[in-house]
């Protein structure tokens, strides 16, 4: 299933890096811009030309060395409808390419609507007698609040169509923990609303990272982020792929290194997406904690580092993203000891 | 602020429903889809057309009696990006009827990018020396999984642009309560990891709706929508506007009325958006449990049941969308004793 191919592209280019594909005006050099201009004035449409056309020279100077790029779909919808060709066409030429699509759209809703989302990015819209795909990515990054209905649909055009997905487990932001870091019942609970106290052993399947006096009798939760990680591991177990990973996959942040290393540790058949790296503050040994002993189910995502890196380096920005892609690589490497 | 905008209009019609946009083609009467195919084949362009032409007949057929409506974002998402033009002419055509726009995209993201999602629906985007509104609804609708540093984008721009958001708190679908319903520690506890289970004495705040033993000594969480709903709360207090609801108003489906109630008689300042009347099994007198004494602070939505109306009722789909929509109004009429 749909990891197998992320990780092939990985192994064959020895690089399990994704360049996130952001491109917020800033980031674009100004040549770009002002032929845009020039067409279109400065118009949406305009900077959506720009923004293609960045995105091209960005897959161009990378497709041989880096597996997978990310489009950020909100920097795509803040230029409105004319955003989102770009979008499609960014989608459309990394795959060309040969790059494996990773859309971060942290989509969610109810079923019906899910399924919507799902034919969006993973499927096919039927029209009439015809069917289109209408963004064809390999993948998508979905929020898991609203439970498992919510994220069935994108699973069954993962299985239909060879996609997969990454839910939101434990983000990479500053505040993260607000909610995902609370103990929260591992014990289904609706309807009475209540956890009585009485002691009693914990189980091995509430485990939980930190300091919780396992085995002794008391009452604990788990962190939510664990809760929901299991909870899409569990889902979708029946997904498996030949490198032992199911078709959900994890977005789990290298700023919060430990519950990385907590959560690999215990979702052994999830492959996890890994932001952070970089701008945000999380190193290649942060990084790592998501790979398991074989060193494979992760991918690093770095964004602005890559595609604004002509900002520091100066020179082309075609030339300034490879040469900093290659030295996420080779850091990436480096830890991982390939 | 800007849910004082919505609740003059549903005073003014005396009618707090909200109409939801959620063009599935299964939904459009062939005519349309006829007409449309005719122009661009049977295309994702002529889908997208078909939609359009489909809202503004409906918005024709409401715009009098129905305050606002609730365009689903993922139905026009799947038609690709000409589906996002079918979305942004249904925002401003409503909005030139004078219609109150919620744009349901359950957006979510960390700050940086949470601002271009924020810039997308709620605000502007600065292209060289202009500045374009990309499709300028009134409300959006949020994930608040990650946070509130991803939610804090959208209270800027609410304030800066009187616009609003919902935060999904208590959702209306079947699994909703997988992870909404469970007991969570309301002391964040990021680090640590565990809770004592020492018997305390359950704080007022932590009071739950059903069954816990209030006031005995025991170890009690709170539901976690209970702590979404308390935390957007929170974080808007200083947006309060004259009717008293802050800018960040609170998703909560009228197929959990229990849980409604309790949220109501909690969140005073929080704006509630009502899905699951009608076609998911909500009633009335379920809806109405998010008003608040004054029959205020509350908008149920109805998508299906309004805008396919026309396949049960037979006739012209706008009339059939018209005489739904007066039923609803007098079936909230009637519960809410206006």
């Amino acid at each position: 299933m749909s990891f197998a191919r992320l990780q092939e592209e990985i192994d064959r280019l020895q690089n399990p890096a994704v360049v996130g594909l952001d491109p917020e005006l800033t980031h674009i050099p100004d040549a770009i811009l002002e032929m845009s201009y020039k067409k279109y004035g400065e118009t949406l449409e305009a900077a959506s030309l720009a923004v293609t056309e960045f995105n091209i020279g960005l897959i161009d100077a990378l497709y041989d060395i880096v597996p997978a790029v990310k489009p950020q779909s909100a920097f795509y919808e803040a230029l409105g409808p004319y955003g989102a060709f770009a979008l499609q066409k960014t989608c459309e030429y990394a795959k060309k390419k040969g790059m494996y699509v990773i859309l971060d759209g942290k989509r969610n809703d109810i079923g019906s609507t899910a399924a919507a989302y799902s034919a969006a990015y993973l499927g096919v819209t039927k029209v009439g007698s015809k069917e289109y795909l209408p963004y064809n990515a390999d993948a998508l990054t979905v929020n898991a609040y609203l439970g498992s209905d919510g994220i069935k649909p994108f699973i069954e055009n993962a299985v239909k169509y060879d996609k997969a997905i990454f839910a939101l487990v434990k983000t990479s932001n500053p505040s993260a923990g607000e909610l995902q870091d609370r103990l929260i019942s591992s014990e289904q609970d609706r309807g009475t609303g209540s956890l009585s106290c009485s002691p009693r052993k914990i189980e091995d399947s509430e485990t939980i990272p930190l300091s919780c006096n396992t085995g002794e009798p008391s009452f604990c939760g788990v962190p939510l982020y664990t809760l929901v990680g299991d909870l899409m591991e569990e889902i979708s177990k029946n997904t498996i792929n030949k490198y032992g990973y199911t078709c959900v996959g994890a977005v789990v942040g290298a700023t919060y290194p430990e519950e990385a290393e907590f959560l690999r540790e215990s979702l052994k058949n999830t492959f996890f997406l890994v932001p952070g790296y970089g701008a945000q503050g999380g190193s290649a040994a942060d990084a790592v904690k998501s790979f398991d002993k074989n060193k494979k189910g992760a991918i690093v995502n770095s964004s602005r580092a890559i595609i604004a890196a002509w900002k520091k380096r100066g020179g082309d920005y075609k030339t300034a993203a490879r040469e900093e892609a290659i030295k996420m690589r080779d850091d990436l490497r480096k830890v991982l000891k390939y």
